[in-house]
């Protein structure tokens, strides 16, 4: 499987809760697109939201989020990490 | 501790010799300022590379990236995670 940065730039004043809901509703569906989100981190002041996912592709990771209605504004495919 | 993800948009084609010495650089002198780099994530072929750090602050954060070689062009303060 192929590892994902994808970045949101639009959710500013982002909230724990809101996030938890829109993490749990990726990992609610991600099994159809055999899609694995691992982590999440969020910036409120900016609205940056960074979410590192497995998957097979960067189509299948943007159409779990975008049915979990948070479609990425960003996505790079990580190939190297330290 | 704050915790930090930084952003580098200009390392296109960071090979993970590369990625590895620069992480390196960072650790060997991260502790002049109270910083401690976790984690580095790279697309070698957009050129970005995400870091994950805690530390005092986003000015913290940059010297020691400045003093490695490599300053960050972004910098967020997460303050939720998930």
């Amino acid at each position: 499987m192929a590892q994902f940065m994808d970045v949101h730039t639009s959710m500013p004043g982002v909230t724990a809760q809101a996030l938890h809901e829109a993490h749990q509703a990726d990992l609610a569906i991600q099994d159809d697109e055999s899609v694995q989100f691992t982590h999440a981190w969020a910036d409120p002041e900016s609205g940056h939201v960074f979410c590192l996912s497995e998957g097979p592709s960067k189509e299948a990771v943007q159409r779990i989020h975008e049915r979990a209605g948070h479609p990425y504004d960003e996505i790079h495919e990580i190939t190297v990490t330290a």
